[in-house]
């Protein structure tokens, strides 16, 4: 079976391509067609359960109500959902109250989901934005539902607005809102080259990641830039997070021939660092210069404070929920948003 | 009119305290009987301002719909309401995470209301709750709807169950899930006291709060506890964010006597204290102790690590997720849930 052109369409082997009928759903679901109905038109009548396994033979087989049953599904809800990979980061918060205060303004609630790595959490909203649980989404996870970061299987049948924020999702036809962390890293890459740094280590994002794999292009378009060779061996694991800084701390500690700046690509991961090398009797940037990346707010009061690029993310979050506000009220949308960034040059990179 | 006995009765001048009726609602957000009904039973076919001003009056009125208008509203929605001071608050992401994952694991989604200050958008969610559009609320802010902190002016009536998390609401007959914030202001006190300290300043919260207030009993508490006296001249004003904390410094760099240390009572204070002593050529704990309340990630981080109290931020979200998910599955819950903390002893704290 040639799937190239029915990406969105059910595959179960066998099944001639055609759009997904209710006796599918009941099947996958392992329930009867009258439940099937009652799940989207009175799911206070069907047992958590079966709502649920319902719901996620909706999103797995792409089927779309008959429209009696659409238009009492299609209610508007005036619910938006946010899809996060990881609630507790601190960087999302400035980042929700963009997204809040917007959507409240125009008339809608925000459900936030946090998916914390988990698949089936992952598809449990999948099929909720399926099944028209909300109006709209906004995606701040890197991929659409149902498909790998890299793209890979078929994304669920979704037919409510959504829009990806911060993290892109190549090849997804949806407004995307983000800055460009490519250029913003060639920059910094290029700020500390420019101070005399020719041995600039690189703490990186998680392996996949859309944001690493652009801070990294852009770490060594800088390097270029200025005319210095790209060394794997100055590349330091890491995945955005305090303690995963600390631990490049404790590589760079460790080196014989340590590095004069280290450029890691958050601020969490800069604080964690600075803080190995503290311990460890390093003075920064006296002997070793550090740099940043997002400006939360405790990156102006670190000791000390933290040079960084600065992301606008209050203005990221309420450019999301414009671009989804406008789709959802029948406008249109830019496919592409960029804000700009800004080098923020304070004290933790020193010349060398 | 005495309205000792009936503060969740409508308040309109000359009116008979009796239950509100929905020409009292119709009339006070100047729409038809017929428009409020719609506003409940399909609100999608009334417009988005109409549907707000219906609310707002139901809210205000303490209407309560009649059996059949009722059950179409009170079909489960299986959404609860976070109603959270200020979303932006780093302190709040490990508490939303808590929450959240709990609420997930029983078949809940999570809807947040960002208060922001803003009496208009409080309003809109009472409104929102009193119609039923959630099956419960979980309460960080302080008080009950259409009230003060200080418990003046009347409840707006909900009939769904709430819980109270983290800023305790007196007098509310709902599970509160907290901390004993005195206690522990307390025990910081005295471990200051016991490494000599003699001159301790004090950097509160917003006045008003009942953080602050606790807090504030507990380091009076542990002064006299100590065997000191109480100063007013060391307390100083702050309001748990950092810039707060970067002014209660200033106030401090330029006092003739200094204090030897310092209790700010978030770690976000603590951390922009301790920006502007160290940018007026002050070593900490060399020359001032500084310690925190909360134990946020860069606490253990900042340099020096800050002393701190460790709130149990996930745990807290989890309690109280758990409590009101009894309520609405029918069973009880305990009226008070107290979570441990624990004095958590780093380097910005030492002996005189």
């Amino acid at each position: 079976m040639d799937d190239i052109g029915h990406k969105d369409r059910p595959e179960h082997e066998g099944i001639v391509v055609r759009a997904a009928r209710i006796q599918d759903v009941a099947k996958l679901a392992d329930v009867s067609t009258a439940t099937v109905s009652r799940a989207l038109a009175t799911p206070e009548r069907v047992s958590p359960e079966a709502r649920a396994r319902v719901l996620e033979a909706i999103a797995k087989t792409g089927y779309v109500p008959n429209p009696a049953a659409r238009t009492l599904r299609s209610q508007k809800t005036y619910m938006v959902l946010v899809v996060l990979p990881d609630l507790a980061n601190t960087f999302f918060s400035k980042i929700l109250r963009g997204i809040e205060e917007t959507l409240f303004e125009a008339g809608y609630g925000m459900i936030i989901s946090d998916l914390d790595g988990s698949p089936e959490k992952e598809a449990h909203f999948a099929a909720f934005t399926a099944a028209g649980r909300v109006d709209g989404a906004i995606l701040l996870n890197g991929h659409l539902f149902g498909q790998s970061r890299e793209g890979e299987g078929n994304p669920a049948r979704i037919t409510i607005p959504l829009v990806a924020l911060c993290e892109g999702i190549p090849g997804a036809d949806i407004p995307q809102i983000e800055i460009d962390n490519r250029a913003a890293a060639s920059r910094m890459t290029q700020h500390l080259a420019s101070l005399g740094h020719r041995s600039i280590a690189y703490v990186s994002g998680p392996p996949g990641n859309i944001l690493e794999r652009e801070r990294f292009q852009g770490f060594k378009d800088g390097l270029a830039a200025s005319g210095l060779p790209f060394d794997p061996g100055l590349l330091i694991a890491g995945d955005y997070t305090i303690e995963s800084g600390m631990r490049a701390g404790q590589d760079i500690v460790v080196r014989q021939d340590r590095p004069t700046a280290v450029f890691c690509t958050s601020d969490e991961m800069a604080i964690g660092l600075m803080r190995t090398l503290f311990s460890a009797g390093l003075s920064i940037p006296t002997d070793i210069s550090v740099a940043g990346f997002d400006d939360i707010e405790f990156a102006a009061v670190a000791e000390p404070a933290l040079t960084t690029i600065r992301q606008p993310r209050r203005e990221l979050g309420q450019a999301a929920a414009s671009a989804l506000i406008d789709l959802l009220q029948g406008r249109s949308s830019p496919k592409r948003i960029r804000l700009e960034t800004e080098l923020v040059i304070r004290d933790s990179v020193a010349p060398l």
